[in-house]
């Protein structure tokens, strides 16, 4: 896996209030079994911001381009993506560079199962 | 370490054009001190935005509160802190909550070293 064809990117979400807990639910099913399923995902982690819990934020990594494209035809994906289309106000897709990484394999490598 | 007690946030940190390239290197040195010495410290994991390369992102994870004020204590955090002063334009910290915390383990498995 070479760092370099790497595609990491922050996406910015915002949830239309009433169906917030919907969307959870259905993004956390998508992201499992992103992560569980797909060799190319390196992460989709999601998180939700304390103090505004509609704006959800997602670190994603694909092992490279083509990862990212497969990715889009997977089951799981096309479910999430089809399912909240009314549930998203607003969406931010953010190109974004790993400024060390060499120290990523020892990120998250702390938790246990 | 439990789930709960971890404290999860975004940095999200503009700097100086002029001081981008000596910035980016003292957040490198210091994120990979922390990562490394740190038992506490599950993610500090710096990016920047490939369309302006000012704004810096950090996924900041600590497995609890003590962890993090450890962090702070560190000489390596506190030369990060004292040498970066002037060249932050703004900084803000954004408390999160992952939506999925069993899944968390397998966020950047799949990377060798």
């Amino acid at each position: 896996m070479a760092v370099k064809d790497m595609m990491i990117r922050i996406a910015e979400i915002e949830i239309v209030p009433n169906y917030l807990e919907e969307y959870k639910a259905i993004l956390k099913e998508e992201s499992e079994a992103s992560v569980r399923l797909e060799p190319g995902v390196i992460s989709i982690y999601p998180m939700y911001q304390k103090d505004t819990p509609t704006q959800i934020r997602i670190l994603e990594i694909y092992a490279d381009r083509q990862a990212y494209e497969s990715h889009l035809k997977t089951p799981h994906f096309l479910k999430y993506k089809t399912s909240t289309l009314n549930m998203v106000k607003a969406l931010r897709l953010i190109d974004m560079e790993a400024l060390d990484p060499k120290t990523m394999p020892h990120i998250f490598s702390k938790l246990k199962e």
